[in-house]
């Protein structure tokens, strides 16, 4: 218990939710999650799901809880939608959409996620980071990179998001590496970093070969023994020298920062460091907190 | 029950075992099928599914039964091994792998797989199409694709297979549609033609764009509202431009046949069109027969 908490920062995605409870000065006392993602819930399961999750932490009394969430729990399937703003346009809207709440200690407010009419794209939750990488850089102008299941390539300029494209390289990865042919040739942990440099670069490169290359994971591993491990670094760097075949105008010239998980994150840097880019390193998790700091300032300033 | 099998031809792939019975002068007398393919069979339990199967058909009694197989079944997790022969050679080796049988009737005899060494390439089955389109058209100089889950572009010059090249674009499209974000914006059996000729001729002209291109589907469904047999159509057509793409010197200027099941082979006959390539379609499952009919009249000439 902690009578400290000031408010409740919220990353809430299709298949995790989770709390941090901030104190005074934005210090940050408590941590939790569940695996009650988006994904999982029916429309009117999100509030005892919240609840379930913060009431250990912050007690079961009449104390007001101001929440501030952002990520799929605001879509269309979500707790309550937040409607996508078309870019161009600041990563935050200072009002933010308030979820209906039986407790009446409860303030939920989300934030909305962002769109782009051509190329269609959407992002919901990583407005959130890019917004507190900015809060954080304010002067900043070039690309973010936040890699995912559904890698985000965000061009930033005058403190406007004002392109972006998603690469859906993590889902792929994951749905070849666990339901085709393939998933007899990667069955491990191991990893063959040579072999994944050569892999992105020969694809960013030579894209047009990504189709034939896949199958001769399989065929190598029967003909020639090809280990596990460089079959999975292969793989993982034909799908990444894919993403950055087709993000190029995002990290060409540019200044680039990258904000996500730690490991995701130095495999990104390091298959751009191949092709001779040197990026940031920022915290995602650091990041959302930021991000959701910001998105409840702004949206004080704006109310009053 | 049929007295006149002459010999037994059987199909038998990871998941899906057929076998016919062929009569005199080739007549095809019946056709069965079931679902223990490979994939399903424990190492000892070939013998007996296969039993099963066709006892209805040629009855309980001690008349030989002359099989002849091609597919799966001589992999290293089937019944019997039939090592692979590297390329260039002829579809068939005149010696046929026997299986072990515990029924002193059964003769179970196997066609070997294909192998190419650079670049890392396998085949189990198509061999045996691959000759029996040859054993109808034995003058043929140019490329044969055999479109399946993992499609096959086959380099013929005078009678022997030159070189091969595998896409696993069936098994792509299936975990993909099945098994990411997508899933959601594919469901349906309807198809857009004209997304699908787009799709095909975008990407085999911009393949570094196709890493981009998949998450926009989602993302025109949630803003646009795409159809999802438009989204079907143009994810299928964004892999078989990648396929495409990759097998260029397998199709540009040269004499193409198409062997496989109809609709996927008129499916690549179109997006070929699109790109103005004339194929000849050939049936697979008479290519099968008519190559294991060759595969068994080339082992009686061997062993005679």
């Amino acid at each position: 218990m902690s009578g400290a908490v000031e408010w409740i920062a919220v990353d809430w995605g299709t298949s995790t939710l989770r709390a941090w409870g901030i104190g005074e000065g934005g210090s940050l006392l408590w941590q939790v999650q569940s695996d009650r993602g988006m994904g999982t819930l029916a429309p009117g399961a999100f509030e005892t799901a919240f609840l379930e999750l913060i009431i250990p932490q912050v007690g079961d009394d009449e104390e007001p809880l101001d929440v501030i969430a952002c990520g799929m729990v605001g879509a269309r399937q979500g707790w309550a939608e937040a409607a996508y703003r078309p870019v161009p346009c600041r990563p935050l809207d200072p009002a933010l959409i308030r979820a209906p709440t039986l407790s009446p200690r409860l303030g939920f407010r989300i934030v909305g996620g962002l769109c782009q009419h051509r190329p269609a794209d959407v992002m919901r939750g990583e407005e959130t980071q890019v917004a507190g990488f900015l809060s954080l850089n304010p002067a900043f102008d070039g690309v973010i990179c936040l890699p995912g299941t559904h890698t985000k390539w965000v061009h930033i300029s005058a403190g406007e998001v004002v392109s972006f494209q998603t690469c859906m390289t993590g889902d792929l990865f994951a749905a070849i590496s666990r339901h085709t042919v393939l998933r007899h040739s990667v069955i491990t942990e191991d990893w063959n970093e040579t072999a994944f440099s050569e892999a992105v670069s020969d694809t960013v490169s030579r894209p047009e070969r990504l189709a034939a290359k896949l199958f001769s994971l399989r065929a190598e591993g029967l003909l020639d023994g090809l280990a596990p491990g460089t079959a999975r670094a292969r793989l993982s760097g034909l799908l990444i020298g894919a993403e950055l075949a087709s993000a190029r105008p995002y990290w060409l010239g540019q200044d680039l920062a990258i904000v996500g998980a730690r490991g995701l994150s130095k495999l990104y840097a390091s298959a751009l460091s191949g092709l001779g880019v040197t990026a940031t390193i920022a915290d995602g998790d650091g990041m959302v907190l930021k991000g959701l700091a910001a998105a409840r300032a702004l949206s004080a300033e704006y109310n009053s």
